[in-house]
């Protein structure tokens, strides 16, 4: 009887690919297969980041996203069509490890913190051994990058998605310390007005492709468009016990 | 002139030493002085974990706390001592970047998450070169070994510090989808007292140690004590958009 394979689920981090842990970068030099998500027609940006790391002669596994933002997620078809693809990646992810096969899914940033890669965990994890590997995620770069300590002392940090509606940002804003918004995109204006309900205009940040190429990373009131690409966010630090 | 050194702020992740960076690896094994912070009389989480990596023959800089729990965070003794042995410590670094080398100063999780690098920092980056690693945070390695995904889709997430009064966690705790609770000591029966309120108990996990020697994983709703050292936190997994 063949042994079965492993799937290893490997953050690797934001961008840089220094920022790839040790571990992840032995699973990812060793794994016969290696998969990753693309949106089609693109290289992948996890698959960008571990270039050079990979086994020598791997299996590649793409995983080619059927849709991005083209039909909005409360769409009944959203769903149908994604729930499809998991099922498809997950059987041919399966396949890899009942031949004997261990496959490592690269995915940006930490695996578990908003991560594509929980919907193939819940899929394959009864059936086959799973390991997770944490990754750095985006908002630890930016926030590295742009030299803002993001918590102190007993500061309560919120990450928000920029997804919710503008009261819903505002009262979330005004019970925490330190936040972090994603997901702007075309949420951006919203945002920026939440912002300035909450009174927190002039602390906030704004960091684009935080340990990227292309970086940005300037005051959000010296930023005068409300165009944000989808690798962006807005800190606003903490300012708890200082010493 | 000598050229000056520089300081590295250094995230080494939550324990396994695996889970530090290529980066951080690569800067602990160039620098010429190593730094940490302990407990007076403790070998040092961070110093641990980094053991066997550092450069052979470098300089130790070990930075001993005065006091760690017992004088209380609102005494105005405590802000006295801690403030002259940051500014102690900082001068004890400075010197070694005014004599031409490079510092490495190695942080347990990641240094401008909640870290005591951020006091250094401040009192640094002014007059020298200071550059900062980020790495894997306890919360991060917390979840990925308790097998659970944190945030899906929308969901909002919410880190809060064990320290605050219970009506402030449970304002808190309503408004997140999901929950890192964090400095649990002596806070932990005002924090399950607190998740009870908010109608979250049955949903949290507690976890000791995570990715450590000695982990713990269980349910909330199974630990039967209200013992939590310091390495040790709740979390309370978001429910959002399962595909």
């Amino acid at each position: 009887m063949t042994v079965r394979g492993k799937l290893f689920g490997v953050g690797v981090g934001p961008g840089d690919p220094e920022l790839m842990t040790l571990k992840a970068a032995r699973i990812v030099g060793s794994a016969p297969v290696l998969a990753y998500f693309r949106k089609r027609g693109m290289p992948g940006h996890a698959r960008g980041i571990i270039e050079g790391y990979q086994k020598p002669g791997c299996i590649e596994l793409a995983l080619d996203y059927p849709l991005t933002t083209e039909v909005p997620f409360d769409d009944p078809a959203y769903r149908e069509t994604m729930t499809a693809f998991y099922d498809h990646a997950a059987r041919a992810i399966a396949a890899h490890l009942v031949a004997g096969r261990d496959v490592a899914l690269v995915c940006e940033g930490d695996p578990f913190f908003y991560g594509s890669f929980m919907h193939i965990y819940h899929r394959v994890a009864s059936a086959h051994a799973v390991e997770v590997v944490p990754g750095i995620t985006g908002m630890s770069a930016s926030w590295t990058r742009a030299g803002a300590p993001i918590t102190y002392g007993d500061d309560v940090l919120c990450v928000l998605p920029g997804t919710l509606p503008r009261a819903a940002l505002v009262a979330r804003m005004k019970i925490a310390d330190a936040l972090v918004i994603m997901k702007l995109g075309r949420n951006f204006a919203k945002v920026r007005a939440a912002l300035c309900d909450a009174g927190l205009s002039e602390r906030a940040i704004y960091v684009e492709r935080g340990s990227m190429a292309g970086e940005v990373i300037l005051p959000l009131t010296q930023k005068t468009d409300d165009q944000a690409p989808y690798f962006s966010m807005i800190l606003v630090p903490g300012r708890g016990r200082r010493l």
